[in-house]
């Protein structure tokens, strides 16, 4: 077994040998913190966006889905608290003229007085920066700098300029005529798109509380240090719910949230010891309630979704800087009130990683004659970018010919994959390596009796079945 | 029967009022050239993407799907060449500060000629600008404008600035450290997404030529003049794929894809009188042919996608550009060479219009004692937003818990919808509003013997069946 680091390292890598995921404009040496999907990671990530997508909508007759354009009206952002408080106090090294996230830059520091074994220090340093973050003293942000004579890594100068906030939202001008451009930003989180569009929904939807709306959707943040893969991107895909309850319900829906979405997560196939939750203490100023489901990653456990009860907070907001009423008349109590909200909030991206990191397994496969072993993604069949792979046995005798006719009647329920080089033994070996839960062999035999062999991806298990089974057997494991 | 334009204001309408598609950001008076879909919009848009996908990657074993980030490298857009020639001549009003695009300017001008009467006039004012255009000639551009005194119609003056190109990407500022922040383009195509990713794909995939990779997402373009609702939008989404064969055998491949891109076009239901194809005559410098399949929406035929014989200009200027070899090794001729490229574009938001414009229709239902009439969208069962709405007679009896069960055992395959308010005949035509293809209503019979009545959408015909039969029938109208 790798280290957890070695494990995140190896799967980083056969994402890049196996389709997954690219670096995004590779051959330009890449843009840092983006990444690109590729003929495998695209299906998987598709696979699991759409199992959520039912999950949520599908089989939920009060949550409908909407899909809202990722440019808004800039007030969305004023109203939302974004264009004031989406932001990380910054400073510049006026040498190097590196710029530095302030808390990153004394953390950093604070690390070295503990290497140095100067562990009253380190926590006395982090006790003061904790003080000043709280109160946004940027004065004071910065004196500690100094005072410690934290110094730049590149310049080696302790040469700063003042402490400054520095959004986190990407901007972008639209329109053409000059007057009247606007700046306008990328969305930050799809969740606003989603209250914005509340009274549309409700009135033409005729939705009667409670009820959700979700989305699925692009959202962008200018990190400053982004990394772990695609753990934090600058551009990422969000799956939001917003769940509209009467003020005074928020606990239970709270609950009832929380034990629905780890059900889903369970559903992947992921045991629970693999998770946990984690409840936020510090809440923001509006929130009644908030945790995180977090999944234990190669490199530690780490949130993959947020489940908030945010009040009637947003939709407040929305009524005071629109002017509209951003109200529903509840008939069974006949009163007028803003809803409360329960959010679930997860990252797409993040799941996909989730997946992977379950997935990823190297098998040593040695015998007492035979040194082997493999790589294996063991994905539950409804999330494999491939469902089936046929496999003509020998190019000729007619094989390919049975093989093409099977996979053009499974190719219309799910997506297979054709394959008539190399030896057998290889071409299952591939096929583990893309997460392919099934392998059907076409062999002489085939001709015969119209039998093949099918072969398991976990158990490696062989057996033979009638041609007329696959699309049943398949059909079925997709289903689970 | 409307007129067209009529028809038009009919179908935003009713795509308001049905919760198909929003204004983005209506409540803050919304964002010019941007919307939101609704509940119903979302699900119609994303069972057309899933057909489309489905139809190019699942369908065809050589081809693969990607999904590429929006935010690229930006040399990538020097290598497309967009940087330097995705823009058109503006001119700005220096009294009223007004922009316009040249040539409107001078097309509004000549309209007013024409009607006038002044027809020799018009045309040729129209045949120099022309003329100026083809040679990016700006100075002539603007002396043909001061020639013909063409005023602003806001200031009325003809005080002009230069005529000066404006670029139609959007751009913005990726990372955070000031001296490393890089400008970079939202894509204002999906196209380059997938050239950049050739060799990835190619190798890592182990694609022979021919193969193709398709891409679905999101671009932007800052457009000068965008109108007609969806039909053009400033953020949108396309369907491309770009298709690699061997150099000398682009011809046959652009004549395979133009039929083949057809006959998913009438594989939608439309019948073939309503498309067109319209060959390009002017092509691009490196475009071998090119054409567009124009859909007769009620203003009028207008582009629904492009097919295009790209040679190997595109992946030639990458190798160019970013100096690495895109090429590819041909056993069946022992050759190295870069592949030529068919591609197919298809904007998907231009497709949920013609797919709406298709469906939308006002049918008088007046009989000689009542008049009547409804507003019905005929969409194919595979389109529909909603596959069966669930009908309780009434809200008693225990025929709600009835409607139940059969919801319960249909959502797990397709989306339904639950309804037990209002009068039946009001109910079905909610449901035909929303292009509903298939209701059942469970009333008291159904108690006695398992049966409901199944009404059909398009003929509006009733038939009493069995509710063990209800999955199977819409479970094939929707493979249809």
């Amino acid at each position: 077994m790798a280290t957890d680091n070695n494990k995140f390292q190896a799967i980083i890598s056969h994402c890049k040998e196996y389709g997954f995921i690219f670096q995004s404009s590779e051959i330009y040496d890449g843009l840092s913190a983006v990444y690109d999907y590729g003929q495998n990671g695209s299906e998987l990530k598709r696979n699991i966006r759409d199992y959520w997508w039912r999950s949520m909508t599908q089989f939920h007759e009060n949550i409908v889905g909407i899909d809202a354009a990722i440019f808004m009206h800039p007030t969305t952002w004023k109203a939302s608290g974004h264009v004031d408080n989406f932001s990380d106090p910054m400073i510049d090294n006026k040498d190097s003229k590196k710029r530095y996230r302030v808390d990153h830059l004394i953390e950093a520091h604070a690390e070295k007085l503990a290497l140095e074994g100067k562990k009253e220090q380190e926590a006395a340093l982090l006790q003061s920066m904790d003080n000043l973050l709280a109160k946004d003293d940027f004065d004071g942000l910065k004196k500690l700098i100094e005072d410690n004579n934290i110094k730049c890594s590149v310049s080696g100068t302790a040469n700063w300029t003042d402490v400054r906030q520095f959004n986190l939202m990407f901007s972008t001008q639209l329109g053409s005529v000059s007057d009247e451009a606007n700046e306008i930003y990328l969305r930050p989180e799809t969740a606003q798109g989603i209250f914005v569009n509340f009274l549309n929904v409700q009135k033409t939807g005729r939705m009667k509380i409670p009820f959700g709306i979700a989305q699925v959707g692009k959202a962008f943040r200018n990190e400053i240090v982004a990394r772990q893969f695609i753990f934090r991107m600058r551009e990422f895909e969000q799956m939001e719910m917003q769940f509209f309850v009467r003020p005074g319900t928020q606990k239970e829906w709270y609950e009832y949230w929380k034990a629905e979405r780890m059900k889903w997560h369970l559903s992947l196939g992921i045991s629970a010891d693999k998770y946990r939750f984690h409840d936020h203490v510090k809440l923001a100023f509006y929130a009644d309630a908030a945790c995180d489901i977090e999944y234990d990653f190669p490199i530690g456990f780490k949130e993959v979704e947020g489940i908030h009860s945010r009040t009637d907070h947003d939709l407040s907001r929305h009524q005071e800087f629109s002017k509209k009423k951003m109200q529903y008349f509840d008939t069974e109590i006949n009163q007028n009130y803003i809803p409360y909200v329960i959010e679930t909030s997860i990252g797409l991206d993040r799941t996909v990683l989730m997946v992977l990191s379950e997935a990823y397994a190297e098998e040593d496969l040695s015998t007492a004659d035979k040194q082997d072993s493999r790589v294996v993604l063991r994905f539950p069949a409804k999330l494999a970018p491939i469902k089936l792979a046929v496999l003509p046995l020998t190019k000729k005798d007619g094989l390919p010919e049975i093989a093409r006719e099977i996979m053009d009647t499974c190719k219309k329920s799910f997506r297979c994959f054709y394959e008539e080089k190399d030896a057998i033994g290889k071409r299952y070996r591939r096929m583990d390596a893309l997460g392919t839960p099934f392998c059907v062999t076409v062999d002489h035999q085939t001709k015969e009796d119209n039998t093949v062999t099918i072969r398991y991806r976990d158990s490696m298990q062989q057996e033979r079945i009638p041609i007329a089974e696959i699309s049943r057997i398949i059909n079925e494991a997709i289903d689970q």
